[in-house]
């Protein structure tokens, strides 16, 4: 544990997990470590949940209010959900017990944008927080730590929280130290300076945390593995939905619109992102950049076969195969990724000065092109918006993908109107199924409804909404954006009513 | 006229605005000057609507394309609107007939963020300018424009256009001439660099237009004042939205979030800004600045007294009241205010880093924050989302103001679900009506909705958003964001249907 825990006063303070949770008291704001399944907690909240577990039991009430860079893994969230631990959670999360609690109204659920939660905190609109949970790789002679596998929201929750639990975590490779960029030039307005920051390659901050050592309380020792979520090659849909997005780029490129470098890519997570990034290798592109959120499997490969000059991220989120390749060939990777703290990953002035070109998926698009990420049926939350917002908005290019149909054809992920907003018509470009793609760049409402209708609609569901779109074109109230508003939530009404939007 | 066009060769070029107008060929792509009724061009457009009447009494097509920095005026908008002689009009309008063209389905209009229009057009997704009408107050000798009552997108106009039409206007006060802030550092990806604007009164251009002079096909010499929106003293609706805010931004001050002398504020156009400014003044504040898009007569008088140390902005709108007040005291304004490109005054990197006040008006709030600005009953656009999203989305504070009902009490401002969203349930921080302010930060949806109903609904609709919410938290498919949704859009409904959202 020494080679982990270099500051002989950080050694002193080692204890067990369950005498740090000890430390966390109910109606505490907790601040975690953790973004994408990466980085965080593996001990104390699995001990504070076996203790939530015991008071509740004893008939005491046991919730603390937490605070995250974005999902973690069961052993975080899942744990404490399924004790109902939590009052409160921020931001992004994709842990199925914690969903099911949220979606049953039995906590609350703040669903950010991941660019402002930062700040937020920093502006004091969550209140104050009173204890930090952050994993680490290990700790330096001069008490600075050397962040894990995602740096998220870490500097913030170890300069805003009033006490620190630090996991130094043996499991995670040594050999990540180097890889971080930490920023410390943030500041709050008036007194903010432009960020120095012009390619995604730049290093403008410090590869280590920095903690104030009278703050920390406990330090607990790990062996454990990230989630490391599995890595599936991607299907048929996927790839039809790559080739599109794929055949568009090319196009650009040969209009002069972009070099053959593109843009910085961000991506999202999933299997239709990695069926775009296999088609940029298959389609002879080298030399890309990545300034993104999220490093997956398919990344690395990409950089490995040099189609990425190298990538710009907050996070990791590999699989077991992945985390053995990386820790394999980490001398390579390590010159190749720089993981940034969330508010630098995603900070609208970066993402549109470097000008990304944003990849994300979505649940559902209306045929104006407003976008839901985030609600099933309006209603229920699937994980959040996460990043998507900060990089749509400001991208070069936002792009929004998703397969036509889901559940077996009972649902259209092309609607009359989105039952949930989280990207207006102002935001979005393009939008792309395995039917086809509909750029709607310099396009007006209708001219976006007919040409989404006609390109990404599934066939069983185009006549359907050919039909709405002809019938609010000539009954709608008002004309520039026709609607018909008996009906244009009626798809969503039906899917909750028969399972099925077909009627 | 010499004194407004020093240059010899520019002076060879002028001529009438119908032999301008004769330059402007059906289907061409038109960029014009304009912002908020102030420096459109008055004569060109006219002469050009008289041409396209004659063409359509002919039997012949004459449509063109029509790009601005925001609203003009009835001698731009009004009069190509009356002829049906625009088939696109971007971005933001104002104009009453126009929007009735638009509302009829009779024309293609893009409501986009004003911040987006010049990147939109320099990567040519608009395709190309083929000429663009731009009001001056006059050409120097080495030929540069010095630019009128708004700057609005003239660079990019100028810029990108392949010819250019120049309206010198005599009536402009020639003591303009040095208050413009022209940045010339913009770039396309992956070129960019920060922008090193630090606080509002920062000036990072020069204060000309430069052109090529080669592109000027024509000098047309006007004399005739802008729109001059009158000024009406606020309500007491209005006065008593801005006592909510005021208090708010006093408590705010003493809880130390804020100092007294507040974050640049950015104030939208009409009653209830007015009011706010007005009640800042009364309130004590010295010393504010703004970072806003548009001076009005309110923020002119409260430079005049000390309680806006300077003002930065895009455009004027005055009243006649406001231009004389201005052009009696020109050399103390020409200090304390500066215009800027609109892609500069509207800049995410700049208001994100200046932590901007937003205070913007809106059409209608739904209890979850999602806020509709620009459709009512979702279908027919008002005026369109001008920079609301640039600053609401990246500022400090991002505030919405609205009476809580309007036409006379048959319309809701607050309403179960929006019928349209500009802003999005994340990019709302605060809402405010007559009576009272819901403070949303930090909430999760259901507290979200409590806050606004029981803070900002009007009594008279109380209840039944009450009934609604706690109806949909009872039987929602998902209860993250409980809503009914077969009834979720019935108040707008019910008022394409009857005239009112009252059963």
């Amino acid at each position: 544990m020494q080679d982990r825990i270099r500051n002989a006063r950080m050694l002193e303070r080692v204890m067990s997990a369950e005498q740090a949770a000890e430390l966390i008291k109910p109606g505490m704001t907790v601040a975690m470590s953790g973004f994408t399944g990466a980085g965080y907690p593996k001990a104390v909240p699995q001990a504070l949940a076996a203790r939530m577990e015991s008071a509740h039991a004893a008939g005491e009430q046991f919730k603390i209010r937490v605070l995250t860079g974005a999902s973690t893994a069961p052993e975080l969230d899942g744990a404490l959900a399924k004790v109902d631990g939590m009052e409160l959670r921020l931001p992004y999360q994709s842990d199925p017990a914690l969903r099911e609690r949220i979606n049953a109204g039995e906590l609350d659920y703040i669903d950010i944008h991941l660019s402002h939660v930062a700040q937020h905190t920093w502006y004091g609109f969550f209140g104050d927080v009173d204890l930090a949970v952050v994993e680490v790789v290990g700790i330096l002679e001069d008490g600075r730590l050397i962040p894990s596998s995602s740096v998220g929201n870490n500097k913030t929750w170890l300069e805003q929280a009033d006490k620190v639990i630090v996991e130094v975590n043996s499991a995670q490779p040594a050999e990540l130290e180097g890889m971080h960029d930490v920023y410390y030039g943030t500041a709050l307005p008036p007194n903010r300076k432009p960020i120095q920051l012009l390619h995604p390659d730049d290093r403008i901050g410090e590869p280590y945390l920095q903690v104030d050592p009278d703050k920390i309380v406990a330090i607990v020792h790990t062996d454990a593995p990230d989630r490391n979520s599995p890595f599936n090659p991607p299907d048929e849909t996927s790839q039809q939905i790559a080739g599109h997005l794929l055949d568009f780029l090319d196009q650009e490129v040969q209009r002069g619109r972009l070099t053959d470098k593109l843009l910085p890519l961000q991506s999202g997570v999933g299997n239709i992102p990695n069926a775009v990034l296999e088609g940029l290798a298959a389609g002879g592109y080298r030399g890309l950049t990545a300034y993104t959120e999220v490093i997956q499997d398919g990344m690395l490969k990409l950089i490995k076969d040099g189609v990425l000059r190298m990538a710009s991220a907050t996070s990791f989120s590999l699989s077991q195969a992945g985390v053995e390749e990386f820790n394999a060939n980490v001398d390579y990777y390590r010159e190749r990724i720089i993981l940034r703290t969330q508010e630098i990953s995603n900070h609208p002035e970066l993402i549109r000065r470097l000008g990304c070109i944003a990849l994300n998926g979505m649940i559902e698009a209306d045929i104006y092109g407003n976008v839901n990420s985030t609600h099933i049926a309006g209603t229920k939350v699937m994980n959040g918006i996460g990043g998507s917002g900060d990089f749509a908005r400001n991208g070069y290019l936002s792009v929004f993908m998703s397969p036509s149909t889901a559940k077996a054809g009972k649902i259209s992920s092309i609607v009359p109107m989105a039952s949930h907003v989280d990207h207006t018509e102002h935001d979005t470009m393009i939008v792309v199924t395995e039917h086809g793609l509909a750029d709607l760049r310099g396009l007006a409402p209708k001219q976006r409804a007919r040409k989404i209708i006609d390109t990404c609609a599934h066939p069983d569901y185009r006549p359907m909404l050919q039909d709405y779109f002809d019938r609010a074109c000539r009954d709608s109230f008002g004309k520039h954006t026709p609607h018909l508003l008996g009906e244009a939530l009626s798809w969503h009404q039906r899917f909750v009513e028969t399972g099925s939007m077909r009627p």
